[in-house]
């Protein structure tokens, strides 16, 4: 890392014969990473960062040239909650995303041409699955801690599901146990408008013109869920002038269509349609909600912190007690907060402070568990 | 009526030089309307009611051959909420709406073709003027009530504005004195969705293929915003067993989706991709918390029902709360109620029982002032 900007890159990892839940087998996967701090001689003080459905590998610092940081540089670096100076910080773009790891747009090796919708479904547990592979890959055993909001959260559950020996303490942020039918119809009302666009042609269009109009409304339709009611007044007051005045030629005649609109279009450039679709339904079929979710028999023992935000329609606060609830009955040791937010959904971006109090008084005191005391 | 099944019809007026709150003058105007009941011989006892975005001017009894009646008979009819017994019931269809009434799918006179988005802007005004002349053909002078739900509230409110010495009573039911970013939001998502269909053609496709697949997407949209979290958890219960053997190919995976497909392709049948954008741009633009509604030095006194539902998200009850604290600021007599229910926006078409209640009491109240006991 550069000091002065912290200057951070991405990396990839390849291997091949990755076998998915569903039986299909990816002849070649490449995972897209980056880390942040210092892997100790133990290798036991590394942190994994999974990302939200549009996310990606970059979470951190900034990229040679780049005027942002990465989508969580608030809460992962030196001194922050993710604490660089004490942790070795990984993050990785998702399977079926479109940011550098394996999905619909790579090339089939099989085929020599993009995959499209002929790549293998995607659930949650592949995509961790294809983490571990990176973990191990790292020489790595044990995680001190995985930690991820929104469809990072779903990871960070199926982590505790899928490898609880391999975790120590886990951060599901603003999630649930398993998609509910109001979730599942949001993501289908995005996929139906991608699908809707004559450029998707099923998923083939990576020679062509491709379904931006489509994976635009879909976006556009994602920030109204990600923002509350209140917090859309407070960003678009209306304004009573313009109003009077507005053409009705189906212009933007209101500051929040503008916004989502330019959202929408600038979307488009940086996400593929069908990543859209695959993450999309990934996320529909969710669910922990399950005996084999840590079976009481297993003896296992993780500590997990819960944060909701009371605002958070898409994922409500009553979705994170459910989470408190099944992991208290599983007898598991488990920290919860609501934090009060005004910003919806996107609170798990937004209210750093509070999250970063939490975080770290939540890592400390395993790190001092861990490791006897401060460094 | 017929006594054993109530048949009605709907009736048409027609009249011409109907000048816009735009200034716009549309050569001819013909309103699709439905009356049921008897109007007495002084003419003050017909009540109005309003329809919400995609309803029409059969709101009570069965035209002949139907299985189905219109979208409120429950509470619509003789001995019902709006008893037909006392009342002169008038149900008419917007301005702009595509069930008999003038829209963007009637004949341009000037051009002899489809006005398509050559129609001028339509306001909540201009559908409540119409409504007038409609009142005003009848032969009333003041209506006894002007009551409905949704944009149906919306009107009822616009009535209380604008034409306030012509109404008795007034009952808007989940809505609110102004849209806010959040549902000028949604509207623009399914504007785009249309909008995003190529066969859209800017608004001129009625000689050719219809945006059948963006109205079907905006209206998937609309219904999810229509019900709760908790009522789609109980009407479309997420199927373990179909999850587990989910093809994965982008068909419907859980019955949400199977759901709002079909309410999408059942939608496009019976409704104008261009009503959809002049209706929903109608209510983006409403707005009565304004100091001309109801200025204290009119003298004006409208006795106010206002209904809200406790797990209405799209028109929350803080709205409605919003509205009676400005009738009470503007000294009006209203009484207010929050009507517990899971079913979100929708329950004003479900929730009959307490609805009938409400409304009964609150008619006959008025209807003793009036008329002096009980006929």
């Amino acid at each position: 890392m550069n000091k002065e900007k912290n200057i951070v890159e991405t990396k990839y990892y390849t291997f091949e014969n990755f076998t998915m839940k569903s039986g299909k087998v990816l002849p070649k996967v490449t995972v897209a990473y980056e880390t942040y701090g210092t892997l100790n001689a133990e290798k036991n003080n590394a942190i994994l960062i999974t990302h939200a459905f549009t996310g990606d590998a970059h979470c951190a610092g900034y990229h040679v040239g780049d005027e942002k940081p990465g989508w969580w540089d608030t809460m992962v670096g030196p001194g922050k909650a993710f604490d660089t100076n004490k942790y070795f910080i990984i993050s990785s773009n998702v399977l079926g995303g479109c940011a550098g790891t394996t999905g619909p747009e790579s090339i089939n090796p099989e085929t020599n041409k993009p995959y499209g919708t002929n790549f293998p479904l995607v659930l949650i547990s592949d995509m961790v699955k294809v983490q571990k592979e990176l973990i191990n890959f790292l020489g790595i055993t044990k995680l001190f801690c995985v930690a991820g909001g929104s469809m990072g959260g779903m990871q960070v559950l199926q982590w505790a599901m899928d490898y609880p020996e391999m975790i120590y303490s886990a951060i599901p942020i603003a999630i649930t146990l398993k998609s509910t039918p109001q979730q599942i119809a949001f993501n289908e009302v995005g996929r139906q408008a991608i699908m809707a666009d004559v450029a998707w042609n099923n998923g083939h269009y990576y020679d062509k013109a491709e379904p931006d109009r489509g994976l635009s409304v879909a976006r556009m339709l994602g920030h109204i869920t990600y923002m509350s009611d209140y917090s859309m007044q407070k960003k678009f007051p209306i304004d009573e002038d313009k109003e009077k005045t507005a053409g009705f030629n189906f212009n933007a005649d209101f500051e929040v269509e503008e916004y989502l609109r330019y959202r929408g279009s600038s979307f488009v450039k940086r996400f593929d349609a069908n990543s859209y679709l695959y993450l999309s339904k990934a996320i529909d079929h969710f669910d922990v909600e399950k005996d084999e979710f840590l079976p009481e028999d297993k003896n296992i023992d993780i500590k997990f912190l819960v944060i909701s935000f009371k605002s958070d329609w898409l994922y409500p606060p009553y979705q994170s007690e459910n989470i408190v609830k099944f992991l208290k009955m599983k007898n598991q040791e488990v920290t919860y907060c609501n934090i009060y937010s005004t910003y919806g959904h996107d609170a798990f971006l937004l209210e750093v402070k509070d999250e970063t109090n939490l975080i770290k008084n939540f890592l400390n005191k395993l790190y001092n568990e861990v490791f006897g005391g401060e460094k």
